[in-house]
């Protein structure tokens, strides 16, 4: 064995990070060993502090230092509205948009069957609680363009309709498969305000 | 700002990762946070076993746990003989070709002045230091076949001749530009012992 044991198993242990296998993760433990202690400190710290204090926020899953998210405890937006995005991303995109004042909801990816990505991993039974529970009127779509966001769209939208909420998709004002965070604010803004009704009219 | 401060700290910490940018770090910080908190929290873990049970031994410059590493401390080996090699995978290599019983020195590294590689960062004040306090009779310089391997053989020709110690560079053997790890045991056996003496002979 070339490596002693603690040396094998940091090794290993990188290897959890995504897109690192085990010819970078060798590498990754010898610079970080050999040379660059300090940032080894620096890193395992900043791990540890996030896991203690990073949770994801209990009305919207977006990561949070708090047991609820600033936005969903800002008294001054529209609780009525509930747009679901795909990413923190996304809702920041939409946020710097200026089009929208209500409520998120973050699904943290996209429906995925063969990623063993289903409706519990996006929160959905959390989100259908939340509108069971009432004062909630509309669910806005923002997913991607992509044929995933399509789908994810489509699986919300029979899940909510039997709920009388009014269910609508943000416009096709943005270009089919690209990510909203690398869409103008204009466009963005644009698509939300020409949201298409999916379900009935709510009232 | 889409992340909350200890998320932002993590991904900048991630970036200390060589070969890790901005992106990258982005995805891997989600990755941890949003669905693999277990693995997050192994991976600080081994950081922080690593950084307090990993040291260079005092003497090779390996890593190992103890202040002398298993190697050094053989009385079977054969101490009169050191083998300099530029990473922990070449020492390995030559011990699994068997045709070697002495000690090693691994400089992790070649002499890369670009790089802010010089002299002190592969601990030759170390080595020498070891070389004048007398025992050692051969050093054998197994520095990988490429520019730099050959500059830094070069080198350490030039500062262990005056110490009146034989110096020996293994046989040209191997292929030229390629890492020891690579080289099958038969033919690094065979440039261990067609190795060519640079000094002069010891006696």
């Amino acid at each position: 064995m070339a490596y002693s044991p603690l040396t094998e198993q940091l090794m290993e242990a990188l290897q959890v990070l995504p897109g690192v296998g085990s010819r970078s993760a060798e590498r990754m433990a010898l610079q970080l060993l050999e040379r660059d202690r300090d940032g080894a400190l620096m890193l395992s710290g900043a791990l540890q502090r996030a896991l203690d204090g990073v949770v994801q926020c209990s009305q919207c899953r977006i990561l949070t230092e708090q047991p609820i998210c600033e936005l969903c405890r800002d008294p001054d937006r529209d609780h009525s509205r509930l747009c679901v995005v795909e990413t923190p991303q996304d809702r920041e995109a939409i946020e710097l948009s200026g089009g929208y004042q209500g409520d998120y909801f973050v699904l943290q990816g996209h429906l995925s069957p063969i990623d063993g990505i289903g409706p519990d991993e996006l929160g959905l039974p959390l989100m259908l609680e939340r509108l069971k529970s009432g004062g909630v009127q509309e669910v806005i779509l923002a997913t991607t363009a992509s044929m995933e966001g399509e789908a994810t769209a489509h699986y919300l939208t029979e899940q909510i309709q039997p709920l009388n909420i009014a269910v609508s998709r943000i416009a096709r004002g943005i270009p089919v498969g690209s990510d909203l965070g690398r869409v103008d604010s204009n466009s963005l803004s644009q698509a939300m305000q020409d949201r298409k009704l999916l379900g009935f009219e709510h009232d």
